[in-house]
């Protein structure tokens, strides 16, 4: 009953597929072959199965749900039956299948949650990294004599100055991150993940994404944060292969003793709360000299449009640079970072409101690096001391996770680190 | 430049706009008007003048905000400001605006937030509601003025058994329900009227929802709630005008001291925690029984198809009712209550995990009655102690809220409550 295909259903589909922008980089449903029905969205689907795992360069879906776990089991065959069992799951329910192929049972607790029995795949992808504790606990010990292929680039993330951490949204052992254009779809992936982790993992913590803030193709618009600018524009595309493969994937060699970090990335998490009501009532000069760039079109303050590349040699009246170097831009900018770039794919939050009346809210920023260490961590010391930027955030959540590479037909993810 | 029209900026649309399901019965923007050009459902824009307010019976949208504000103004004059301020912005919003006409000048903060400039109107509703404490505060000090036109229907709700209520989820003078297929239209439409409140009110507790839990119209489909089952198959639909006008709408003479509330409605709000991990671990037989209805169609356990009536005295082997009396839909439906039927417009929502690693997740409830007395208080009363569902849910949370008709044209919400 509940092993019934969820593509089956779709004419009742109600829950509402989101219209994302123009151009798909994923496949389409073999339901939809015939060449006059022209698919809608929500029936994109991307593999599960591929070289590096999906929802990485994959265009950025509009919502987010994300959740780390704490490993509860204690043996490896106990975490590898885990990832197994992750793997069929995930793999069936980016395809719109439900968690489950197991018939139910009428006396038997339902295979799948069902919540999302109705809806499309609505362009799900589940993507899964390791955290520092998965290798090492607090103490140091070998948790799964996994420990000698702990990669060198995967340590807990340094302290920054600003820093406001809250133990209960940082670390775990694993991560996952379940994007999709239907919220439901994505709450529904993380639900039934957690449901068969039961007894061997537990959600540490998760986050809802309503809104995306980045593009990560070329295909798509920039959306804009709650900052109300525009974020993505300098953003890594996927279809900027060679920078992908130098900024993004794991090389061969990167790492002799995590060898099977090839083809895989890091992921840095960073739930950062921005002041929205201290911002609105900041001028718009002032919001656009922190960004750098025009609010309207963001384009660079040193002139052009959106897309046109920063001058920041380019001088206003006074002398002073148009593009002020305690500017988010200034900073962010390769240029000024030894060629650093990383490919953003985070997503507008908001959990109510605090006490005072003002709303939780801001940007769970998710950027995928090939090397944390020259990539995100240099540019975010910098920032937390000079960015003026940092005057309206507060760091409130953290986590830094190994993503294997992708898992090949009929494989698990993170295979590699149990084989090689 | 922030007062630019949001609609003239679609061609940049990105943040997703969302697909409902087939059939508008709101207008479309007369930049459709060429009969060539198929509207996204984006477009859909509400009107937020006319007879009721707009987001009761309009089909329900697919996203939700929900806020509360205490009201800090202190006389009579400033509230009727403010319900005037926000009249225009959210007439605007509704529209696909931005929150202000004025212009901005570069050295004054932006007339509106920003981050929904580039999205359409997304079906936008802004609907208002006058909580008790708006009419007396705790000591029933009459506030402003106003306490003589206090409805008698709008009384604190009576506590229910099993209620778990935070009070930073619970009350709050004005409600204001924002709905809209894409979520950061709903967002940036509490936000720009929680700032244009700044001084005058803020916000006590706001609410998002991810996905509508119910139909409010017969051209929708019924969605899922997040115990998997179908959700508003036997809700009111907008279609039938003489249920919505009985069940609904505030009558002329019902409280002749407050006929100012003629063609509005009371709108009950309900945080409702779901035990999902319990649930998730029940059989299907019990979580059917539960219910009253089968997972995966919705049809009623006594038998037909989802929409047909359910028969209470079918007995099945061993002379039970195949609907048991503790079941859900037992308990609802108007046969067991004096013919009392409300309009659900819920949402499910969820606000990442507790400290245990259980998702924090459930039914944000919402029902529109014409008489919170006769409707939902008895219902409920009953549902929280024979109610079998009740072992699942925790009500965390607790509004009751008068909802002022429609608005004329050019007016501001709740004048009737001025004027009369
Ligand atoms: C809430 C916090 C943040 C906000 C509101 C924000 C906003 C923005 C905006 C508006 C842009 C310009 C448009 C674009 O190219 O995407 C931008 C660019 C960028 N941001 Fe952020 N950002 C935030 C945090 C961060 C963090 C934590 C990092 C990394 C440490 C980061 C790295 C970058 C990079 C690399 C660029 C592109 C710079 C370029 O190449 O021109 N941002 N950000
Ligand atoms: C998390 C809590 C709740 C869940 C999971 C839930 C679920 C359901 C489901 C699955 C149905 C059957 C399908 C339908 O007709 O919509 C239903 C019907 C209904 N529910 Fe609930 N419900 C909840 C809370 C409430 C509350 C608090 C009330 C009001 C006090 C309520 C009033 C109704 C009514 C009036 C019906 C229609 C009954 C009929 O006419 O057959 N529900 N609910």
């Amino acid at each position: 009953m509940t092993n019934v295909s969820r593509r089956g259903m779709l004419g009742f589909a109600g829950g509402g597929a989101a219209l994302g922008a123009a151009g798909f980089a994923g496949g389409w449903g073999a339901s939809h072959a015939a060449a006059d029905e022209k698919p809608s969205p929500g029936e994109r689907t991307y593999d599960f199965f591929g070289e590096h795992q999906a929802g990485i360069v994959t265009p950025a879906q509009d919502r987010l749900y994300f959740a780390t776990f704490d490993v509860t089991a204690t043996t490896r065959d106990e975490l590898e039956s885990l990832l197994r069992a992750w793997s069929l799951a995930a793999e069936r329910m980016m395809r719109g299948e439900t968690a489950s192929d197991e018939a139910t049972a009428y006396d038997a607790p339902p295979a799948d949650t069902g919540e999302a029995e109705d809806l499309p795949p609505s362009g799900l992808t589940i993507t899964f990294g390791f955290g520092p504790t998965l290798f090492r606990d607090e103490k140091g010990k070998d948790r799964f004599g996994l420990a000698d292929k702990q990669p060198k680039e995967l340590r807990e993330l340094p302290h920054f100055p600003a820093d406001k951490l809250d133990p209960r949204r940082s670390g775990g052992d694993i991560a996952v991150q379940a994007c999709a254009d239907d919220p439901q779809v994505a709450v529904h992936a993380i639900r039934n993940l957690s449901r068969i982790a039961f007894g061997l993992a537990a959600i540490r913590w998760a986050q809802l994404g309503f809104g995306r803030t980045s593009s990560t193709s070329t295909s798509q618009a920039t959306p804009r944060n709650l900052f109300g600018f525009k974020d993505g524009t300098a953003n890594i595309k996927a279809e900027s292969r060679d920078v992908v493969d130098d900024h993004v994937w794991v090389g061969r060699g990167d790492d002799p003793k995590a060898d099977w970090m090839t083809g895989g990335s890091y992921l840095v998490a960073r739930r950062i709360t921005m002041h929205l009501e201290t911002w609105d009532r900041s001028s718009l000069r002032e919001q656009e000299a922190i960004i750098g760039r025009d609010r309207p079109e963001g384009a660079p303050l040193s002139g052009g449009k959106e897309f046109d590349e920063p001058k920041f040699d380019v001088k206003g009246r006074g002398g002073e640079p148009l593009i002020a170097k305690n500017s988010h831009v200034f900073l962010a900018h390769p240029k000024n970072n030894g060629g650093a770039q990383m490919l953003r794919r985070g997503y507008n939050f908001t959990d109510g409101n605090d006490a005072l009346g003002r709303l939780d809210a801001g940007l769970f920023f998710l950027a995928y690096v090939r090397r944390p260490s020259r990539q995100y961590i240099p540019m975010q010391m910098r920032m937390s001391r000079e960015d003026a930027l940092m005057e309206y955030l507060k760091h409130t959540g953290s986590g830094l996770f190994a993503v294997p590479p992708g898992v090949p037909k009929g494989g698990f993810v993170g295979q590699q680190l149990f084989t090689s």
